[in-house]
């Protein structure tokens, strides 16, 4: 059998995390929270399917649900859309991610993706027969420069794929760079996924911004979010798109195929808390940057020499004062002889840079990450 | 934005539902059950939420869901199938269906399917730039001819689609159409795509049998199943797929990008079901040959023709002693003006047939299929 998807293995977060489990290491690789989520969520969660909600919900989600999104996106970024028709929820973002490359990319088409990039891009690209046209991005500060983006813009391009703010980078893009993002866009007449995933961690009060807020580009936006990531129940899988009608009934046409509809008790739990825990949210920023500083604490005095990270739940550290080993053995000599696991940086590149840098998830207890960052303190 | 399902609409499953609520018709249109599901199986999934089971499931599924999935395959089949490698767990069997058609399906293949045939199909082929040949079934018995079949395979044909009980005829694959199967996809190095996930709806003492029991065959099968359908939870999205190990190595490389994994606590609230209640899986049968003789007995005197029911939740009707408006019109008179709503059979096929059928959902109370026979019976 050929494959479709020759290149394709075990992905980099299952591998970590496994090991990890075999060696009994702090599993600070694969991103996911390590404490529980809200008792209401829970309680909701039990309600609901007591309640008998148990059935197909409608292909694009339950509509309170989309109409709660609609409600946080005019709380976060003063903008109105539609939850009868541009708000689609998904079987967690990754399902957004595909449905929307499957609905806009058509064989020969090329697709510009910033490297390091998120591992799942690529793969739903080819399989839809389209191109991916990878831009490297480097450390410190991992910045797009929007002339090299302009100069591989050809007749091909179809989609340019965003994530902000980015893993594995942490970093946040800046309001010029979503401007020069939607003249690219519009003067080219491309489309865009922008994966938000982790849109609600923004630290050191950088605004949060989103395609959303920027007219032009979001008339040709497909903006997906992640509820597993918000409300700290990544194994719900649970996302959502956002997107122009048209767009939308495109998206639709193509997710009505892959999943359907999504878990419905889940649907009506979320629905509950984001109208009756907003906080949830709006202090979601400052819950994960007490994290992230409480890290960096940690690892004053380490040889590992920590990048700025404006967002998410991820920090980039430079190794490269420890050892000079490709990250990959890094990774796994940390994991198997001082149990900490973390995801190294050139799996998130088609054509990794000379770096040393590996990713640690700061999702966890402020107990593991003291106890993390004192055995990183030793190396 | 040149469309990728061009011909691709609201499905006639949320049409109807949609038009069934409405009018506040019965709804014997979608299939879904109007009962509630296992009390255990809520406990189940309260209690693992409540354990904190919410982060990403391994990309496969669970292993103690994997394994019970082994067991029932053991205890239907007497056949072994490896948890480790050869089952994937989904989210909903149309993720399944569609990953195995990405997984297996290249641009220019063709692809066997019978028509009347589920509408996830065609699309899922169409979008991995297959071409789906259509070989037609009609009423009464919606048999396959297999010498027809022999007659369409060709040297680009890739992949037959099967589905035994099914939906919508609800006629069941005899020993023989499996051994007739099994010899093309040997004999032309095919692969079968087998959809089963009314595999436990099978009446009248006819054995159960699945593309697993042909060795031949089961060794270039996808097999495709559903909780939600064997557990009365649709809206779970839970289903799975099992494979030989290579054939399974390909599926995973899409899934692990489609979806990545799914709804944690339900994985682990469907192994303690299958564990603890192996009797709600071997008693399904009997539970819903029941509910059909109920709705058949309630339909004695009608002017519905009703066609025989070997398997599924669904009893096909021919309307023509009623009616010879097309059958999408019926169906709409039908809940308009009478309050029951069914699945016109003309939107399963490519080219429709002239025939006057419609297909009713009897997943319901018998209370609620006594009253909808009771209106059918004054038609
Ligand atoms: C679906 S596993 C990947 C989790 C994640 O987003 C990450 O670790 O980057
Ligand atoms: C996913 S909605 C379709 C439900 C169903 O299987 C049917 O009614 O045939």
């Amino acid at each position: 059998l050929p494959s479709k998807l020759p290149q394709v293995g075990t992905s980099i977060f299952s591998q970590m995390s496994q090991l990890a489990a075999e060696q009994q290491a702090i599993n600070l690789s694969q991103g996911f929270p390590d404490f529980g989520c809200s008792p209401f969520l829970l309680e909701q969660l039990s309600n609901f399917s007591q309640l008998g909600l148990n059935q197909y919900a409608p292909m694009p989600g339950i509509l309170p649900l989309r109409q709660q999104i609609a409600a946080l996106i005019a709380r976060c970024y003063q903008q109105r859309v539609c939850p009868e028709q541009q708000i689609t929820v998904t079987s967690g973002a990754t399902e957004a991610l595909f449905c929307g490359i499957q609905a806009l990319v058509q064989p020969g088409d090329e697709v510009i993706v910033f490297d390091p990039a998120y591992d799942s891009y690529a793969p739903a690209v080819q399989l839809a027969g389209g191109k991916t046209v990878h831009l490297v991005l480097t450390a410190p500060d991992f910045r797009v420069d929007w002339q090299q983006v302009a100069d591989h813009i050809n007749e091909r391009t179809k989609l340019i794929i965003v994530n902000s703010p980015h893993n594995p980078s942490s970093q946040v893009f800046r309001h010029d760079d979503w401007l020069q993002l939607e003249r690219l866009v519009c003067q080219h007449g491309l489309y865009c996924l922008s994966d938000e995933v982790y849109e609600h961690m923004v630290f050191d009060q950088r605004p949060q911004l989103s395609a959303l807020c920027f007219a032009g580009l979001a008339a040709r936006a497909l903006v997906v979010s992640s509820f597993g990531k918000t409300f700290h129940v990544t194994g719900w899988k649970l996302g959502y798109c956002v997107a122009p009608a048209q767009l939308m009934a495109e998206f639709r046409k193509v997710h009505q195929y892959v999943t359907f509809s999504s878990f419905t008790p889940a649907q009506h739990a979320i629905a509950a808390m984001l109208q009756q825990h907003p906080e949830q949210v709006s202090g979601l920023a400052h819950f994960y940057q007490q994290k992230r500083d409480a890290f960096v604490d940690g690892l004053q005095g380490s040889r590992l020499q920590l990048l700025p990270a404006e967002g998410t739940y991820f920090q980039l550290a430079d190794y490269s004062a420890i050892s000079d080993i490709p990250d990959v053995e890094f990774c796994r000599w940390l994991t198997i002889e001082h149990k900490i696991a973390a995801i190294p940086l050139s799996v998130f590149y088609q054509t990794p840079p000379a770096q040393r840098l590996v990713r640690f998830c700061f999702a966890k207890e402020e107990s593991t990450l003291q106890q993390a960052a004192g055995v990183l303190c030793q190396l």
